[in-house]
């Protein structure tokens, strides 16, 4: 919620209510403490990155070690989710919420593709992430085939 | 919520609480209209789909139409959320949730690529999905690039 809006940018209004919930599944731990220190793209030659998952999940990892590529999902809990039309830094050119892959969304939901480096025990090594230390983890599964 | 478990799956229990709250952003129209129904996996020789967009959006949809290739995120509302080990009828054998792209996992969230074919006023066509018709929306977004 930290960001100002920029020239050029639209704010909506929000619904007054939510429609479905989400269970934080986990964390995930990187070296990066602030948005300025992420790198704009994960790379597979990036740094390991620890995907901690809650023991009440532990048995949904099974077989998870038999696929090198990983699909995860995650929550962008420091994104604004009001902005329509947005200005992003990288580029400066105006584009609606649904033409960016930018944080700020209605639904603040971030699809990364990883390579599994390692399991131990319910944490989970990857490397290919991009995002804050300490983001909520919203699922795992394999990366999609072809 | 109309699946039976089957032997060999394991159901866990949910938390008491969801941590974060999903605004369903629109609806996605296809020719299904039961699981049973639904290809395996969209194709891009597939039907065109119409995704309708709620009108409180439609400033976001603003240059959507330059990017062929769309990611297109949704809640798979009819499946239940608290298998941790499962055995898909296509393959027979056991394994995790997150070793699976099942739709039944904790936070019921999936992910495809498909082909944008159009955009009529708030409407998106595109082929490549293979989900039930009513299926609420949660994210569209350009396809990551490489």
């Amino acid at each position: 919620m930290s960001d100002d809006i920029r020239t050029g940018e639209i704010a909506g209004s929000l619904p007054e209510a939510t429609d479905a919930g989400i269970y934080f599944i986990g964390r995930i731990r990187t070296p990066w403490q602030t948005r300025a220190d992420c790198p704009r793209r994960g790379s597979p030659d990036g740094p390991i990155c620890r995907i901690e998952i809650d023991t009440r999940w532990a048995d949904a990892l099974l077989g998870l070690a038999d696929h090198p590529r990983i699909q995860v999902l995650y929550w962008m809990h420091q994104a604004r989710r009001d902005l329509l039309v947005q200005v992003p830094r990288h580029s400066g050119k105006i584009a609606g919420t649904f033409a960016l892959r930018s944080p700020v969304r209605p639904n603040p939901i971030a699809s990364s593709m990883v390579d599994l480096a390692g399991i131990e025990g319910t944490t989970v090594l990857v490397r290919g992430l991009d995002c804050l230390d300490g983001t909520p983890l919203v699922d795992l599964k394999p990366a999609p085939k072809g």
